[in-house]
């Protein structure tokens, strides 16, 4: 596979809030001037995968990285000169304006602050979700927390959410500890004070979330995993399915159960994108709203 | 850790089933006469774990391979000289007397002909147990199993009980279709004559059966397999829970539900315990019973 970063000029961006400007034949499932939420993760409703409950992969319009539009693998995009310009993730939000598939929206309240609702597009529903829908986190269950970045965060919210008694935050930076309090963690560790005691003991279900780099490799001894009783799941999307689990997190937002407020750290207008950009290289914000109308 | 088979004299066996020929103080769980199966798992049914529907992983006597009885971690054996002899994962059967943690005894019903019911002591319940609670696969499933010898055939048997339609055995050798056929399987794969195209397609959930080399290691990529929706999961006597789970095993062979004459293919004397080993080094038999009083 080309490695998709090949693929310019592009539009960037995925995780976003919009409102439909208009629709395409066939469509007749949101109208214009409906408040829409894409997502990278396809829900088409209709496959065997979107009917069961154990799954939240689209086996019809299945996730990939691609520069294409799906369904037809064509580019809506094209520059003034007629030139192609590439698509990401199926969303494309960094522009006034996208095309994206039907498969690829919710259809959300609009009562609903799209400064907050945006957060669901992507990277809090993850974490919120494998709390959630990937782990199934109980009431007095123990959680824990390997990375307390934006996403791991939004796990300890949603293992909150669930009922979780003890959530305990790992990472080597301890001011994480601080910032983790608000969305629940209650215990901390830094791996790097634990001398040679290792920092998991016992057995349980591990979700891994998440995207780490292309190739790199997953290696343990298979006695120590899985005769102790382990289990190692991966999850796209937290597991949730977008048409009807991000309305679900919405009222909870709504009702107060769900923080989300706290994640917006940071706003910049759509001309300051770099700003942000310099933020998250920096590691300095949680999530940093970009706005085309302000 | 010491290589536990540096571990001599040592009475091997753990797969077996025996009359209580006397019990230990505070025991009342059992008395002499009931006929009761041995497992390498203990099954205390006080801890979190053993109250929990969540994992068969006793935490007050954890499974680990040692040489000694559990819980005072000492040997009940000794020989003419007074020398000690080694127990083997808590059962130690190849003998006519044995001495067994009363937590790792289910008592059962006299009724089931001990010939099939010593099966359910290890591997086939491991197998159906696998399909059964671990996987907990539903009716109309497929189910595909890698490696159809006396374990992966208990799987395929475990399954047709749930209910799957469609059962996949992937071997090597063309000859376990046939064998296969008899517990269930409806479809199968030769790895050798798949050329280019992968075994395994889709995303899935996959049990880790059995015991591989001590210290072999497990490497994969991680998109390939965690950001495809599978998880990987381990598993120790398939998940069952002895003392709740072999009886309701035994009542479903009584009742013809569960098939297990099918795999004894092999009967010899305790004095022909070597024959035995032969059948099992050939790969000749699925199980062979040892007769101590024939």
């Amino acid at each position: 596979m080309k490695d998709p970063p090949g693929y310019f000029p592009r539009i960037f961006g995925h995780e976003a809030i919009g409102v439909v400007e208009s629709v395409g034949e066939n469509v007749d499932e949101v109208i214009e001037g409906d408040i829409v939420i894409p997502t990278f993760m396809s829900d088409c409703g209709e496959c065997t995968d979107c009917k069961s409950k154990k799954s939240n992969l689209c086996s019809k319009l299945p996730f990939k990285v691609s520069p294409w539009m799906p369904r037809y693998e064509t580019s809506r995009f094209t520059d003034l000169k007629g030139e192609v310009l590439y698509h990401f993730l199926f969303v494309s939000s960094f522009s006034e304006y996208t095309v994206v598939d039907v498969a690829h929206l919710t259809k959300v309240d609009p009562a609903v602050p799209p400064r907050t609702a945006c957060l669901l597009s992507c990277g809090v529903s993850t974490g919120v979700g494998a709390a959630w829908r990937a782990a199934n986190v109980e009431a007095g269950s123990t959680v824990a927390i390997f990375g307390l970045g934006a996403i791991g965060l939004a796990v300890a919210e949603g293992a909150r959410l669930c009922g979780a008694t003890r959530i305990i935050g790992v990472d080597m930076n301890p001011a994480k500890f601080e910032t983790g309090k608000t969305f629940g963690v209650t215990d901390f560790v830094n791996p790097g004070n634990c001398g040679n005691k290792p920092v998991s003991q016992g057995w349980g279900k591990t979700i891994v979330l998440g995207v780490d780099k292309p190739g790199s490799m997953l290696s343990f001894t298979s006695h120590e995993v899985l005769h102790s009783g382990k289990s190692l799941m991966g999850s796209l999307f937290g597991g949730l399915k977008a048409k009807s689990d991000i309305p679900i997190l919405l009222k909870r937002y709504m009702n107060k159960e769900l923080q989300l407020d706290e994640f917006v750290t940071h706003e910049v207008r759509f001309e300051d994108i770099n700003k942000a950009f310099d933020l998250l290289i920096d590691g300095k914000c949680l999530r940093c709203v970009i706005w085309m109308n302000k």
